[in-house]
């Protein structure tokens, strides 16, 4: 007699994104997670880096993920990108994007004719910390609204990611959140963590978020170049 | 040979949440579940409206739900009130309080010395609506910088709620978000479901929400009067 075992889910999700990330290597494409609570500014952070990177000359796409609702999506048709919508209703309303999602959007999607895709997460600070998708960077946004002490109570969130988008700067004449504080907490919870703020609305940090992606993307091009040629020097020795 | 079955996580989950509603009762206890994305402003809102409810001569404890940490807890500290601190963390970091949890939290509190508890849920706009704690009502918080979509995005929240705050009122001035087009995303999703606008930092809308409170206890305290006379009238039949 046999008895059916449910496998290791988490095991099964890891092993689709290394497909992803195998898939995103082979095309020379820079891919980011965007994380972030309800509201923090993630969509409209987005439009407005994929605005700035096409006059740069570099071509973006969008895993737009959400529970229900095309709404996030639609704010990209004036760009004129790719954008596919990864809703997780179909999959009992799950609280993150999974590895099988962004599996399933990249067949949509012209990925030789791609430099960045941008998988933006659905609005929660605790489980889509938890899932590896293949992404090269993890990247959370915290609106200032959101007080000081959101590394210390949700930690993995911030531990989990190698940038820190601090958002909304402009309203901090009108909150009580101090940012010396915030800072002070992320370096306690993840010292590698790097910190840039940002108001996508009136347009602070902007510059330096696009030279970290740039410079992102350029970097993962070199290792993957040095893996090959290392590779070639290794199997002719 | 017996094979041993995982057995119905959420009917188990529900048999808890239907022993603490009748705990709550037997006390004459009004119990409020209060949800919200992270950084909404539910530890402000309560610690304001413990103190005026203090002042009206009720008696409140606090279930404060967190990941990790005892921040949200020390803040009621001022108003020498009892709060149970409920921590996610030893059960694998769940990202909402169980109704395990507060079935465990009510052995620590006097139940007999007291009117209201509030259960502050951990900051996620998703899963904690999935699940029955045994309270009377459930009130999400949504704070105006989020943006007026919410509703539409996290649906069920919305849903299973009966009373929304509108919190942060105060920052309107500085930001984007459109009340009205927020109050009609609200009614699109949830007909039946009360809105109160509040700023906990400058005092609006504090005097609805606290008669809100009030008159929500004297409705429960009524039915379950009603209840066992009824139940007196038939036994005796």
């Amino acid at each position: 007699m046999k008895i059916p075992v449910v496998s290791n889910v988490l095991e099964e999700s890891d092993a689709l994104a290394k497909k992803n990330r195998a898939t995103f290597d082979v095309h020379n494409l820079f891919v980011v997670n965007i994380m972030s609570s309800p509201g923090a500014g993630k969509t409209t952070l987005l439009v407005r880096t994929i605005a700035e990177l096409k006059q740069k000359g570099y071509r973006c796409a969008v895993i737009e993920g959400d529970i229900t609702s095309t709404i996030d999506s639609e704010r990209f048709s004036p760009l004129e990108i790719s954008v596919v919508q990864a809703n997780t209703a179909p999959f009992g309303g799950d609280c993150h994007v999974g590895s099988h999602l962004v599996h399933a959007a990249l067949q949509m999607l012209p990925l030789a004719e791609l430099d960045f895709i941008f998988i933006e997460n659905i609005g929660n600070l605790v489980c889509p910390a938890e899932f590896y998708l293949g992404e090269h960077k993890k990247v959370v946004v915290l609106s200032l609204p959101e007080g000081e002490d959101k590394p210390m109570k949700y930690p993995l969130m911030f531990r989990e990611c190698q940038l820190c988008l601090v958002s909304k700067t402009d309203l901090l004449p009108f909150l009580d959140t101090d940012i010396a504080t915030l800072r002070r907490n992320l370096d306690l919870v993840n010292g590698d963590l790097e910190v840039i703020e940002i108001s996508a609305k009136v347009g602070i940090g902007l510059e330096n978020w696009l030279s970290w992606l740039v410079n992102g993307k350029s970097a993962q091009h070199l290792a993957i170049s040095q893996n090959k040629s290392n590779a070639g020097i290794t199997s002719t020795s």
